[in-house]
């Protein structure tokens, strides 16, 4: 059922499109609350699977699972966060760099990046083999901090 | 494949299991933090179905189709929001209710009505027929409503 789950969102079920699909509807602050949520929960599920990837907690191959799906399903709610007009141009208490807006292909890569690392962790979570899982976490946490160090102030 | 999905959430892969289960893990701030998240995400894509439902906005089978498979996952995600030891009595700026806790039965018997018509949203937007989905939508909402009535501040 897994295997699935995962051909249903790579085939884009729940694909949110790409960015430039998104114009600013609403208040720019809610946009902005909206992307911080998506934010808090990918950090909230990463954050065990992190531990367990550097062996600070006991591996378990069912919570990764549970935990990557998560990932997975808000790295595809993130770009409706990033519509236009809700940079630091617009609004106070963002992270996010004007360059998001000003270097779109370079920001939506670094997106997919990151949607492509988090769907190929659901699928390697169900194998439930422990160093490719781990492995994989960390290619995962990779396309964060790509994407951090180029389009998130510190 | 929308329904092998549904099929696939109502059997439980991404359920988050009872409330009982959950003891707090962290700080308590972090929880709270989560699971209004978690909320924020769910209003966000309740909002336009509600303004559909409503006729405040046009009538959108596929938006609704994507909106409720996001509301119906965080209905998955929210009962690890509310671990014990996360209610008004441990932190500030939480509109939860002791009742939460000191009545675990009664809210989850609230927070499964309201994953159960979600689940069913999910399920009828297949479909596509406006008056059933509206239909839907509105019951939803009501498990929204009866929730927050109890177990929320104003």
């Amino acid at each position: 059922m897994n295997k699935q789950l995962a051909l249903m969102l790579a085939g884009g079920i729940l694909s949110a499109g790409v960015l430039a699909a998104y114009a600013a509807e609403g208040k720019p602050e809610d946009t902005v609350k909206y992307r911080q949520s998506v934010y808090n929960i990918i950090g909230w599920n990463f954050k065990p699977m992190g531990a367990m990837a550097k062996g600070e907690m006991p591996f378990d191959a069912a919570a990764v699972a549970r935990h990557a799906q998560y990932v997975e399903m808000m790295s595809k709610a993130l770009p409706e966060g990033f519509a236009k007009g809700t940079g630091p141009d617009a609004v106070k208490n963002t992270e996010a760099k004007a360059e998001i807006w000003t270097k779109p292909a370079e920001f939506d890569t670094k997106l997919k990046d990151f949607q492509q690392e988090a769907a190929k962790l659901t699928e390697v979570a169900k194998g439930g083999d422990e160093k490719t899982i781990k492995a994989q976490i960390g290619k995962t946490a990779e396309t964060c901090k790509a994407c951090h160090k180029e389009f998130r102030k510190d």
